[in-house]
């Protein structure tokens, strides 16, 4: 198949601020990719007269530039002008369109400003893409000789997306043919990127065919394959041979989604027993839609006080060891478990930080218990010093991990 | 003052596939504009030679480029290389950086395996900064008379943010003078951006040199005032004169931040009560280092049952009303409220969906209480019908601003 080079440019100063996340450009790369389209390079421009350098630039290497943003009414939008500029043409005024934006503050009840008409200028020789929610239709300037084709897009999430499903996919899929490379993702736990790598890569690396990356995020990596059906298929029986026991199921799930339709699957029900991740764990899971068949009851214990009247710890238990200790989140588990009548309780307790912890149990300590309705309770302890949020993400991604080996009470023999 | 132009490239596969949103780049750009700089342009490029073609790019515009991601320990990590290459030079082992990896490991007790010795490499002329959270350094390559100065962090958001921090900022701010624009950052709650804008913006737009931007998201607004100290100033008071009510404090705290510190300057203490949030209440608050002090019971229930046991919710008032309704939130805020001696309790009940509902009650609809022990208990329904993740959100962010009606007892006169 003709690889398709797609590059996109988004325009706009509180982007490049930091004051908005730039979800379009994700939301683009990730529709684009499961189409067969890579993405490949994102620029971010101020409102201006970078953005007609930007173009230029982006026009040297792409078959296809999308430039999201600077198509509405104000002075500092000023993409239409660097089309202009980049192709050489000039601009009229399109009478359909003037019509439109007439109708749409007709139906909203409020006068059109002057400036609003400024959106029904269209560059010469581009076609124009309807907007059912907004005032700036989107263009089309189909390519030339010496330039690529140029899709400009409002940039309000609202438009984009359904601007881009509409009008702007079937465009690009009539570009070419069946035989892509798709991608596939699997999320692993349990082992850290490199270890990972030692394992799998020399294999994968092995399939004709098939790209590999790898991203690590805290307490989870992600493997990426990008291939045709053959050697996906290929990728996918080498990973699941060599490191099936740390993929999450469904293929590519998070693992709270996994963790609720492991324990839906088997017809068994979590309980949580927080201290030191004060309700991330209860959180996570009840992210998940449907959690609710797996997940009734959470404490959030945060005081030794509260341990031992919501989850019956012994004070004297408390006293002796510690909040932080193997016997407090062990009694914290059972305690969750009996009051619950789950099948798995978590307890976890520990130093978050920046303050707090001892000399023996520096912030960065934390202990886990999992009980489990069907036989005993599993104790760990963790050593994790890092920022609060890491630590307290890190301490969930276990908790949630350990859940996994919840089993199913074994019928009784009569 | 010299204008430092600072250009921010972004390396990573997975970012312009849409596997992982950018968030480095507004966090980068936001915080750098705190400082006074702000980023010119960003370019995101797929691991590989394209980080190179870029950097080249960027360094014929900028004084500095930032390069996050690509420093790992795997085959795709090719950001150090990238580097020697635009600025013609080799790399050694620095043994030192090797020591720390070694260290690094050790405390964690698992083995090194033999790629992650690649971290340990090191640009010739290029500075090394200590990564406290991770194994990848970053490396500083001071300008010289044909190239700017180049900084490559690592990309994982918990290794860059400290490291910038720590490193990178003071190396920035040490290029420019005194006098150079800065931010600052209003948090809004209990008000919407149009009718904020209404109350303020006129006045706002009259002090001289202040540039004024709004930044609406669930639940709150920022304002964001640009200028010199004295403009900042006359903003600041005009601001506080007119939307005072409706400022977090102290200025510019996020709202669990607010509520933490507005509840420990009066010696209160908080309690949760979740059912639709699922202990994302809780979980906002215990993000707050030293929340410890004013919140020590939360309570999740997910289930009816959970809600009668846990709570002591009568079961016929859960029969008659349903879950979510005013005499079940409110007999939770109250359970909660005695069973935890706390000062306020909040309680939520409601369908975040997409699935649950009734007719009379449709996915959206949420009932919150506060019980304070200062007197009385206030109830209130909100129809909110969003995505799952939003409609949480906004009922967090409801449940935590209504805990600031809480007041200090009355002492009681003999």
């Amino acid at each position: 198949m003709k690889n398709v080079r797609v590059e996109l440019i988004n325009t706009g100063t509180e982007i490049l601020l930091g004051s908005i996340v730039n979800t379009n450009a994700a939301w683009l790369g990730n529709r684009l990719f499961e189409a067969g389209f890579r993405v490949e390079r994102e620029t971010v421009v101020p409102d201006g007269y970078a953005i007609s350098e930007a173009m230029r630039e982006s026009a040297r290497r792409a078959d296809v530039v999308i430039v999201s943003g600077g198509l509405g009414p104000t002075s500092d939008d000023v993409t239409r002008e660097a089309l202009c500029d980049v192709c050489g043409v000039d601009m009229h005024r399109d009478e359909h369109v003037a019509e439109g934006l007439r109708n749409y503050f007709k139906r909203r009840g409020i006068s059109i400003a002057e400036c609003n008409f400024k959106q029904a200028m269209v560059p010469d020789g581009a076609a124009v893409l309807e907007n059912p929610n907004g005032t700036a239709p989107g263009l089309v300037m189909p390519a030339s000789e010496r330039l690529p084709m140029f899709i400009l897009l409002p940039g309000p999430p609202s438009e984009l997306k359904p601007m881009v499903e509409r009008s702007v996919m079937p465009l690009l899929e009539s570009m070419v043919d069946g035989d892509i490379p798709r991608l596939r993702v699997f999320r692993l736990v349990g082992i850290g990127e490199s270890d990972l790598q030692d394992l799998v890569d020399d294999s994968l690396h092995q399939v004709q065919g098939l790209e590999v990356a790898y991203c690590a995020r805290i307490g989870e990596v992600d493997v990426r394959l990008v291939g045709n059906e053959v050697a996906l298929k290929q990728g996918e029986a080498r990973l699941l041979t060599l490191a099936g026991a740390y993929v999450l199921r469904p293929l590519g799930a998070t693992l709270e989604r996994a963790v609720v339709l492991y324990l839906k699957g088997l017809g068994l029900k979590a309980a949580t027993a927080e201290s030191c991740t004060g309700g991330l764990i209860a959180k996570r899971i009840t992210d998940v839609p449907g959690s609710s068949g797996v997940f009734e009851f959470g404490w959030v214990t945060y005081a030794d006080r509260a341990k031992t009247e919501m989850l019956g710890v012994p004070a004297e238990v408390l006293e002796e060891h510690g909040a932080v200790s193997e016997p407090v989140v062990k009694a914290m588990a059972e305690g969750a478990l009996e009051r619950s009548g789950a099948d798995v309780a978590v307890a976890v307790s520990g130093f978050a930080g920046p303050d707090g912890g001892t000399p023996e149990k520096p912030a960065g300590t934390v202990w886990f218990a999992w009980a489990f309705r069907n036989g005993g309770t599993v104790t760990e302890m963790m050593f994790y010093p890092r920022d609060r949020e890491s630590f307290r993400q890190m301490v969930s991604q276990k908790a949630l991990i350990g859940m996994l080996a919840a089993r199913k009470p074994q019928a009784v023999t009569e």
